[in-house]
């Protein structure tokens, strides 16, 4: 048997995110395939046989992914050229492979993940981007990268972000360590990057929701440091919008 | 009677163009709408007048633009920046109006404009782009960039460019002058920007064409300084991909 990994680059923008969301019992009317759904298929195509893949993080609606990790196991010799190739003809032009290497059998993309990389764009100009629209949040008002540099600083190591976790889920443990946080702008770009060993349903959009509050100047100094030690969802800011979201690397 | 000038961002993807393709006799079954009537729609609901606008470059269907310029002239005295922001709020995310400046009567956008700048992005890798799929030309196989530079310098000056002229259309005067070809390569991607004082249909992107050809060793040295003496379509490469174009400037 063997255990493939699969690095994938996606824009999210017609999918409902890496899998359908299991926390809905009742369905709704599908409107949108999932990533994972779509791959699984691709791969059926090419193996004529029913396979089923393992994605590193389960990206939500609208969120992008530079390099998602996924494996899967199959008994087929097929070269990973071969696997690539025949993976990237087959799929739809926003989901493309962008490496296939043949890993030990006990890996597993999401199990072994020692750490995620999470880019957050945030386009801030006076008026929206026609390029952008589906893949940054617009954000009219100017923001004080310095401040949110500096309270940010609050989140880095390891605490307890309950205050950062969705609502409607809620994890024995909300422990997690923040490695890096860093601001660039690059033009009317701002990009947010969160490195942390483990993110909570939501953690990585409801941090930028909380920073944005921040540099906008809703949150004053010092804020951040109490929302983080209150425990408590209601205290931070807003969720950012999905479509800012890009999934960057997975350490292993 | 106010005459002002819009900049225009947008994305080409889901238009027909600039405009209804005006050497099309018989009409084809429409599918998308052109720039143009979708600008002038939302113009007509601001002002509640039929208003035509007109650009300065009639970008083909798929081509983008980072700054096309457009005029019209309306009675209005509505103030400048509720031009913009209502003109945002009315048009699809894919066209954005990043500047409203009122100029004198006799501004013409397309027969006052002294030069235009277009950029050519080529995905140069393994794989396609997720990202890039409608927005870049997807070249698989190694280009040599140096030996595209060297030449391009012969398109650089004052020649007549009916080497690279749309086979369809004919102009009487194909004399036009490039100011600039400059290119540079960002990680798995190539810009080629070309600067003139005009271009001819589809210009820009038969002269792309031939420097890929160029770039992957389809064509030897000396042979484009050739290809434009010849003054003949057929000696030139391919037309190259509209949705790698983007118009970048227009200058006045």
């Amino acid at each position: 048997m063997r255990n493939i990994k699969l690095t994938l680059e996606y824009d999210g923008t017609n999918y409902c995110g890496w899998q359908i969301q299991s926390h809905r019992v009742t369905k709704p009317p599908r409107q949108k395939p999932s990533i994972q759904e779509t791959v699984e298929k691709a791969l059926r195509k090419i193996f004529r046989e029913k396979i089923k893949i393992t994605g590193a993080g389960r990206t939500d609606a609208g969120v992008h992914a530079f390099a998602q990790v996924a494996n899967f196991k199959t008994k087929s010799g097929l070269p990973l050229s071969r696997v690539q190739q025949g993976l990237n003809a087959a799929l739809p032009d926003d989901i493309v492979v962008t490496s296939a290497q043949q890993v030990g059998v006990d890996f597993h993309s999401r199990f072994r993940a020692r750490s995620k990389l999470y880019r957050y764009a945030i386009l801030n100009r006076q008026h929206p981007g026609a390029f952008l629209h589906k893949r940054a949040y617009f954000f009219r008002y100017p923001l004080d990268i310095g401040l949110m540099r500096r309270e940010s600083k609050a989140l880095l190591g390891r605490h307890d972000f309950s205050s950062f976790q969705s609502s409607g889920t809620r994890k024995r443990n909300a422990v997690k360590t923040i490695k890096k946080i860093t601001f660039k702008r690059h033009g009317d770009l701002v990009y947010i990057d969160i490195e942390g060993d483990g993110f909570l349903y939501n953690m990585a959009r409801n941090i930028v929701g909380t920073l944005i509050e921040i540099g906008r100047g809703h949150f004053k100094k010092g804020r951040l440091k109490k929302i983080l030690s209150g425990r408590d969802r209601r205290l931070a800011g807003p969720t950012a919008a999905a479509k800012g979201l890009y999934l960057v690397k997975v350490g292993y």
